[in-house]
């Protein structure tokens, strides 16, 4: 344990509190949060939250490497989640509205994955600097060419958010990105708002788990509906399936497509447990490397069923009626045209995908740069028909302004341009593409690279998060850090649809608070580089 | 993992079933039990069980000298309790039975220790040879010359037991052992029950998880309410308690005394969960190294409240109703005379004790022994007056025959004879004190020690469990062994009094199974040499 050590490597900076938001809203005390903490606090702070994750499975196993060799050669342990020892202030009004928007971004992606022509427009520019979208929209078009069997489409998306801070202006909900594959964290992120209220509230009538602070007397964090959610959607979509499409009639099953070696499987198992426990639904887990050996599609049925066979029951066959992938979200998951082509064989199947091809590529950060384009068509109200134009408006609000970078654009000249390269950060569209190049760097490195790969590239305003918001952090190897942090709001929503547009299910819900060093600007949670939190909101 | 190896160290016995309740129990075919595994479906059941044992808390911390130097430097890993693959089979007649002599149980222990006269006598003659039980008594007459200040004793009880076979007759319910303090894995047991529950029964609608075997498809295990009966023990002693005795009046607590260094701490977060949840009562643990440091018993207040301050919030004060003692049961946890005046720290305070030292002392294997000699005074109808004598001769059922081996007695000829040896184990009677010696090893052993010493050990008849009975387990390193096994039942029970005798409180609720592999006589489930299991009652 090292205590003195910071968050993420903010290490120059001190225990500020937050004052921006103390100076901004005067009417909730946030300076010195979290409190400074006694050696004997954060001993009890710490003992406490390690014993809560591993008895409520707020867990994760621990990276093979982290461990010396032969540590763990039957893959037993397991350690707890990276957690924040504090839940961290967020403005209401922002949280808010990010529920209440959710519905509707459901909607407005729902209705970009039917606008198939739409969609390959946008893919079109993208095709030859991205293999990746390249090979998903071959995918599409082998099936189209073959013809669709499922006509339902699941989502099950997050939509993540930071509060942006302006001098005189009160904090505004601006979107990261918009994920419409594999949105994690869902199971685990109920269980960090439990947690830090049982931190909050502990011991019963007389809490003093935490050091007193106005704040954290104000109340808990706002209830936490993600799990409940999450299987919901993958529960309304198994049961629109309807009945087996095999003869004799199969149990009907939903699996979960996940990745060799996976982690945070506790994430996962928390959704499979509602499934199983509250819907009463068969859940089978299927690694993508085993779909080709454990998952078939009948040439012989046109309705093209999906049929799993348990390895370990081998005479057992079930019909899955919904693909929950947690997996081929990134490209490095494609080794070889067997990955493409296990791909191509959920897609032709009849189950529901969670997501489609064309879904996923609707989460394309080039997807949210045309959206959010300050100028040109107004894509939103088209997709958005019969919905109330301030509503429109109000999701409009959300995008931080984003640009292509194609020949003299507005895009190419804030980026090219020293002063203003310092408001923005410059994305690869693909996943896995590179790491974002920040403010200063983003002229140099565009000119280290040739100008046809500049399509592959988004820039974006910088969304400016309160600067000196402080936590203190569990690492999943026990170390504690303390310092400056930038802290992640997402959104849960599900929606069901047909392929006329036609919404079967609308719903949102739950929500996830990442929270990572200020020097961090990339790296996911499992990953150690950022943790899991919860929000009071202000 | 080891597919191949058994289950403690029993390795020249292979996969038999157990044939010979079989035999005796026509109706319900118990061969072939365990099936034999695939290893497709071994590797199934073992992925799911550990993943099971860490979302929902069926978890140790690990040894730290089963990791590598470094590995876990912070305390921060977990892995699974060790359990069994399968529940076992258990004769329904002898759980029901156990069960419903539990309360009679409770009452027989709180009227032991109510006759301090009785409990004297037979402490006596253990005085000179047990220096721990000479302690405990001494702590108990320090507290007693300065006067008790608290009337009411809580136990909270196990009773172990194992199934008794002797040939052409039903299994009979015998007793191995009665514990009366820090009876433990109450918390883990009952999550045993679900796990097996959920492997039973999985997938919901068409359970495969195990291969296919008539009863395994009989239903579940019976309901498990170990943690809602330990914990409501706890309730009702600090409900019992009454208003603070501090002026001005405290808040109102009870402490958990643990060891330092424990690893089974899951087992008692359950416990703690429950009381904090469901009660709304606040729990703390306090180390027994700390208690001095932690807690106070002021000497201006007559009532001798017991106060304890959180080292993190040391202005914050509590009063303590109930001492809950998940340590000092062990001799090696007195290393100084500061430990034993701890104990009579705690004993001469306002605290109800979960045990008080006479309520520990009355669980000695010597007590047992006298209440089971075959020939002598009538104990049980004394201490169980007004009880049933039906109930009262079912209870005397349970006891095996034991014996002291005072000289021309007819333990010492037993003992000391090598035909009747053979049928006997020697068991020290002071914990800790030795290992248990078996059979043919008896008059040897005997022979090699001073016989002032023999009164230091009891000799009990030994018990035949089901001689065949396989189970597969699956250890907390993640070995799976599988081999014939020896199961214990243990069932709760708590009950509080005053020392009038007058029973205030008197429950009986969940059980226990552990089973170890054949060829080893001792060892807890916590050190990995025995695992937590289930019963399928037949």
């Amino acid at each position: 344990m090292a205590p003195g050590a910071t968050l993420g490597g903010a290490q120059s900076l001190s225990h500020q509190g937050v004052a921006l938001f103390a100076k901004d809203h005067g009417r909730v005390n946030l300076h010195q949060l979290p409190p400074d903490l006694t050696p004997a606090q954060q001993e009890h702070l710490v003992t406490t939250t390690k014993d809560w994750a591993i008895q409520n499975g707020l867990a994760v196993r621990p990276s093979p490497t982290a461990l010396p060799a032969g540590a763990d050669s039957n893959r037993v342990l397991a350690t707890n989640a990276p957690v924040t020892l504090f839940p961290s202030p967020f403005p209401k009004a922002c949280f808010e509205e990010a529920q209440a928007l959710q519905t509707v971004y459901n909607q407005l992606y729902a209705a970009i994955t039917c606008n198939e022509e739409w969609l390959g427009k946008v893919m079109g520019e993208l095709i030859d600097v991205d293999d990746f979208v390249a090979n998903l929209w071959k995918t599409h078009l082998a099936v189209q060419k073959e013809g669709y069997v499922q006509n339902l489409s699941l989502g099950l998306y997050r939509s993540d958010y930071m509060a942006h801070v302006a001098p005189n202006r009160a904090p505004a909900l601006k979107q990261v990105e918009f994920n419409t594959i594999s949105s994690s964290f869902g199971g685990l992120s109920a269980l960090v708002r439990s947690l830090h209220t049982e931190l909050l509230t502990s011991p019963p009538g007389t809490p003093i788990t935490y050091p007193p602070h106005p704040l954290l007397q104000s109340g808990v964090p706002p209830e936490n509906t993600s799990v409940e959610t999450l299987a919901g959607g993958l529960a309304t979509a198994h049961k629109a399936y309807g009945s087996s499409k095999s003869t004799p009639e199969l149990p009907l099953c939903v699996i979960f497509v996940v990745q060799d070696g996976e982690r945070n499987v506790f994430d996962q198992h928390a959704l499979s447990k509602r499934l199983t426990g509250f819907h009463q639904i068969p859940v089978f887990r299927v690694r993508s490397s085993e779909l080709f050996d454990q998952t078939s599609v009948s040439d012989s049925n046109p309705s093209r069923p999906l049929i799993y066979r348990p390895p370990y029951s081998p005479s057992s066959a079930f019909e899955v009626t919904t693909v929950y992938l947690r997996a081929y979200y990134s490209p490095d998951e494609y080794k070889s045209s067997r990955d493409w082509d296990a791909r191509v064989h959920l897609e032709r199947s009849a189950a529901i995908k969670c997501p489609t091809v064309l879904n996923q590529l609707a989460g394309c950060k080039k997807v949210q740069q045309v959206l959010a384009e300050p100028t040109g068509p107004d894509h939103l109200s088209s997709f958005l028909k019969g919905t109330d134009p301030t509503v429109i408006a109000r999701l409009r609000e959300t995008f931080a302004p984003q640009y292509d970078l194609s020949a003299n654009s507005q895009g190419r000249n804030l980026a090219l341009n020293a002063e203003t390269a310092l408001n923005h950060v410059l994305k690869p569209q693909r996943e896995g593409g590179g790491n974002n190049i920040y403010k200063a760097e983003i002229p140099g490195f565009l000119q280290s690279i040739p100008e046809t790969d500049w399509k592959g590239w988004v820039l974006m305003e910088l969304i400016n998060p309160a600067p000196d918001a402080v936590n203190v952090a569990l690492r999943n190897d026990g170390e504690v850090l303390r310092g400056n942090v930038i802290s992640e709001l997402g959104v849960y929503g599900t929606i069901l649809w047909d392929n006329t547009g036609k919404v079967l299910h609308n719903d949102q819900g739950g929500w996830l608070l990442r929270t990572k060093g200020k020097e961090v600007n990339e790296g996911g949670v499992a990953a150690g580089f950022s943790s899991l939190d919860s929000v009071l909101l202000f």
